[in-house]
């Protein structure tokens, strides 16, 4: 048994980590933190949980993180980079959910989070937890920075594409739609019922924190920077993110083939048949990525259509899949879950 | 291993008994019928199923179905009794989610289903698959009528009150609010999504066929008549049910520990603690039901809150708890999932 | 023209009035004030009034509001009470839509809001605004108490049958259900999309403070106290309320009848045919409160449904209804919307 | 006053154009047609409608809409050219809300629409009816091909960039996202609450009837074919559509000031200032169209955000409008309506 902690369970991915834990095979979880609700169980803040978890939310100081094997951080970003040092050194992994360790230029990462990093030289330490493209560097890990909702469904639509070298490297474009839950769970006005609900719009066109993630990983598959315009949008469902990618192809190749070879030992990448549509409800509380390709009319635009739910293979269920990995279990162990339709 | 088939696997009932049995880990799934879609792989009409159920739906005359332990019809009213007779001769147990064997009173229920009954004799055999209640008949029967959506919400809700004698009998009221997969996956104008969302009606309130079965089952626990007011409303949600249960008390009792007690060894039936209000989304995906009970500003009214996921614990999830019970099997198997919140 | 001010205009009840006031043809809107968004262009904060209202929020200290003819409070409870007198003594008619003048016992008042009131002698004075039953206080009135939205819809249902007499007024029961913009625009967790949204639940069972409300609004109608279950559900749409009330009748009559020569002459309540189940969005967005009233398997229990539009009827809407009557204007001017379907 | 009628109004731009008629104050609305609910009262399928409309539908036959000065067709594609010749003979107005006058190239329309044209000479004649393109032609046409939901969004987007010669022509990306209303009021499937709902797809990648809609309007404006990949998505929203554009820049220009300039005049077209995200709330109900315009990171792409109401702008707020300009009456006559938010 892998004894878990998570700091910060507050949260939708802090819930969705709980979900995923408490029917995980392998998984005891032993604490869970929250400074502000320390002594609340957490089933009476999640009654979904009531008979499952029967932990309280501990204090930091009290819940002796460092007798884990694995700690999950699901806090705001610039919390964890406080704390991992200490547990690296007590011989704790550490799963990151936040994005204190995605960014290795860290001076790319204090211009966009707004803040000093702790800790640089963990920074470059940290293995980016894609199991798709780093399965085995996160094998032997001590840290891992689990990657952010929309850089993963973005990142893998593009990366068969930009491998295989047949699109145009400058002009990628990824216009993505995230369900509500991205947000938080965090009081504010834009992510009221009556904000969110009934409603569509873009939002960070000028800038969004995932554009420098998203750009660092795909430049990694080639080994040259991407030109890349990343327009985010939010619609009004509660987990589910949508990327329609699009490049312009410099080379006829069978995409349908590419796709499919590129994902076909993996677990956790579905490639539909030529002309699928994949829908976010097809992955809805599942740790799957579904992705088709398309080239309209036969153009040199290729479409690429990827969904997620953004708190499972977009969080709490690739968190998972890193610590599957790290600690030698199969790879889908405890989340292996059919996606919920309707 | 259950060998199990499946009649009428298109609806709403369908899909949901295809995801949990596709993850029970004592059933196996070999046949799933659908006339008008036969030979289509079923994941190809459900994409959530990809890579978890390999069938495609078969013709009935082709299905095999005599060679199965237990075929579950998901089917319209009125399919189940003209093919149940073969199968019980078969010896297979049959667990019908339609209505076809829920009311003892066949007059009565030709009135309200407004067809023949095929087989009245089998009603009088079939079981009520309320395991709450009838668990120990549930063991060894061959038919298993399985419980509507409001009367399982409704029924778990009124039932201490009514064991206890502590309420009017006479005077019952269930203002039940439904999601709209209640109303299942038929193409019909008024389950539309720009009819039935951002909406809130009530429907049926002149009558609606769960009156009977409602009454039926609630003047089975103390052998009188009871006197029901049911308003169904239809509400923009998916998945679930809430039942706000009104009664008048004729006695003084600790409410509070009469649910308690009487659900004390329910696997699948959770009292919350006094004060509690269960929302819909903490059951979703689900088998339980969770309850609560008040009764405001000490008068002689009591207020009972029952919630279900309508097409778990509503319809497939309790199907699948009767097959447990059924075939001795733990009664938790394949279906002790956590709910999915958000 | 009237000269009207806004005082708190930041939320769902402001933004509301701002919308009808902004097309009315005899409103001349002078002030919004806003003590945290002075200086803001309404119109930066709500852009559907981009090009309709081209005001600022004012400091309230700068808004001059004893210049108007008419002040609306759309604030926080508790906040009116502390301006209300020093506008009536400049002569400025007050119509507040929070509820500090609506109950006219004090006590109860200062126990259901937790706070001492600060002019108990304009309670006293104030008329609450309830057209279908005031309307020729309204016309003279000074101070109105424009009704909650809760209280709006149960009272035009309950109010023919009470005034006729043919209900127990012992045992009364109002199963309410509310859009989630009845929690305002304020930064809550529980009204987060990934919260309301997709999920059902019943709030304030213990009680709730449009309670002491509802029965004095219903007690007024009979000269004696009455019996109320008041049980308020949240449910995912953005407007609407929809009630549901159960009486239990003492007489035989003509239901239809009674609420249909009751309602006879007023232009906002329109009764159904018999048989009919008013839909909220029937309302959305319009004045309108629709009514149907039925009686179940012709047993003694009368059901009424009721539906209005929270913000409007239930907030907006009846203040500029109240507000037209002060003036002597045409009741439906500039509030003879056309509700918004789908 | 202008003499109506309308010919199949059962749909959703059917009773959306009674709704704004309803209350316009030179529209006399005279016939509705349907023939399958010919006698019903309109009111009683749209109960919203109460009090406004005391029509009944009528029989095609007998509707007289020869004695109208204009037919609005609210029908499905393929019934307009049946009848609009004897109309126009008659000397009465047509517009048409189908799509059977939007393409000029016969043989193209034949291709996507999948039957052959009953009247190509009428194709000839009928002028399309953006009035921010066309308004001078539409003064003085008999004959108006109204334009679809999503060319209106798209087309108001691109044409500032497409006259001013600043985007390479060639490789337009338009990224469409429609609420559900866009699928009308039929009794499919894929439009139900439970499975549009807290959903989110691309679908008619491969090609969608209207695409070559808006090549066609593109290219009027330079007078060159255009090459464009759009791809529609639904989203669970009633109303709405919001598209976000995507083009290359040839040469620099102030974006700004260039949409500023283009539609400085147009009294149904907002341009957001720099910076703005329009969202589909901000027009829910309303005849506007609100445009972003953006440059993200100061690359070579520039992003256009554009946001419409896809039953009033997108449909019938467009017809109207167009109705207005034939009959010389104030453009904004009927459809100045504030939008609805929350």
């Amino acid at each position: 048994m892998v004894k878990v902690g998570i700091v910060g369970g507050t949260g939708y991915t802090g819930v969705e980590l709980l979900r995923l834990l408490a029917a995980h095979p392998q998984a005891e979880l032993c604490a869970i933190t929250s400074r502000a609700d320390a002594e609340l169980p957490v089933s009476q803040m999640f009654p979904s949980l009531r008979g499952r978890v029967d932990l309280a939310f501990s204090h930091p100081d009290e819940a002796h993180l460092d007798q884990c094997d694995v700690v999950f951080f699901a806090t705001p970003n610039g919390i964890a980079m406080q704390q991992v040092r200490a547990l690296l050194d007590a011989g704790v992994k550490v799963i990151d959910l936040a994005a204190d360790f995605r960014i290795k230029d860290v001076a790319e990462w204090e211009k966009w989070y707004g803040m000093s990093h702790a800790c640089p030289d963990l920074v470059a330490e940290a293995v980016y937890g894609l199991p798709e493209v780093n399965r085995d560097k996160i094998k032997n890990a001590r840290l891992i920075a689990n990657p952010g909702c929309y850089p993963t469904a973005v990142q893998l639509g593009f990366i068969p594409l930009l491998e295989a070298g047949v699109i145009e490297q400058s002009s990628l474009i990824a216009d993505s739609k995230s369900g509500v839950s991205g947000a938080g769970r965090k009081a504010e006005v834009h992510a009221l019922f009556s904000e969110a609900g009934d409603n569509f719009k873009a939002y960070g066109v000028a800038g969004h924190r995932h554009l420098p993630e998203i750009k660092q990983g795909l430049a990694n598959v080639t080994g040259e920077s991407v030109g890349l315009t990343f327009v985010p949008h939010l619609t009004p469902l509660i987990r589910g993110i949508h990327a329609t990618l699009y490049g312009r192809l410099t080379k006829d190749v069978d995409l349908q083939a590419l796709f499919e070879q590129r994902y076909a030992g993996e677990p956790f990448v579905d490639v539909l048949p030529a002309g699928g549509m994949p829908e976010t409800r097809s992955v809805r509380g599942s740790n799957i990525c579904r992705i088709a390709v398309h080239r309209p009319q036969g153009g040199d635009t290729v479409v690429v259509l990827s969904v997620i739910d953004n708190l499972v293979k977009g969080a709490a269920g690739q968190a998972v899949q890193n610590m599957n990995i790290m600690f030698g279990l199969p790879e889908k162990t405890g989340i292996d879950l059919v996606p919920l339709l309707p």
